[in-house]
């Protein structure tokens, strides 16, 4: 399955060091989405959405096995079990802020993605379909991992560690 | 960006007409996902999860252009402001049951997927990241959208119309 880039993110983050490891602690990160300016129409309506995921391509890391360490814990687990970047398909998933869109410009807050990243869709977040708070959550609802940090380092990066 | 399936889905849905149009919608559609054999050993700690995300290949539609009438509306909005199959990328993003795990199968509940999917990736569901209950959703928070149509036509198959 081949999929050229829709567009790509601009951020405050050039790498993965310190760089929050999802949304929910990017907090004040503002960054912008870029969308290819012959596809802006699609974007119709989508403003009165308060979040948005943008599925994305993970394009500075690179599959290292089938098991991980990931950021927020000290144990490995299979990469399917973890939101960890060096999967064997490197694509991810981020539920980001909309604050608003200019012409083919999203402006966005909580924005966990690197400079440059190439984003593959947009989709609108709906909490019928997307919220279930009280799903169980395995290895991550464990008190230690919840404690665990909330930045990234460069392990998962293309000549990283 | 290019990517291998790495596996597929089994399910009762032979086509669109009559699938649920997201697995909300879904309870008591049981369904497997088979992950390529070698890929089983990423699976380690994915059963402690409730739900995971599929992210999938839509294979069985086609880019009709910028602006849809998506299945539980009456009007057309930008694609991207939808989860309609027919998008730029034709990538799929859905919230199943996991039931359990045999090996490298993948028993599914409140599944929404066509049988012979294409999976391009798993991802563990974690409501830390993912569960957004309150998050104001456009044009999909409409009373006569929400009591829309809950399964799906032919409008967007490839020769579906």
């Amino acid at each position: 399955m081949a999929y050229p880039p829709i567009g790509k993110v601009r951020s405050g983050h050039a790498g993965s060091l310190g760089t929050p490891v999802q949304p929910r602690f990017a907090q004040g990160c503002r960054g912008e989405l870029e969308l290819r300016p012959e596809l802006a129409e699609g974007l119709a309506d989508l403003e009165g959405f308060e979040r948005i995921w943008v599925i994305f391509a993970f394009d500075r890391s690179a599959f290292q096995g089938l098991r991980v360490v990931p950021y927020r814990d000290t144990h490995s687990h299979g990469i399917f079990a973890t939101r960890a970047p060096a999967r064997p398909n490197p694509i991810g998933l981020s539920c980001v802020r909309l604050l608003g869109i200019r012409g083919n410009i999203l402006d966005l807050d909580e924005v966990d993605l690197l400079d440059g990243t190439p984003v593959l869709d947009i989709k609108p977040y709906i909490p019928d379909y997307d919220a279930y708070p009280e799903a169980r959550a395995g290895w991550v609802d464990a008190q230690a991992v919840r404690q665990g940090p909330r930045v990234a380092d460069a392990r998962f990066e293309v000549g990283g560690i």
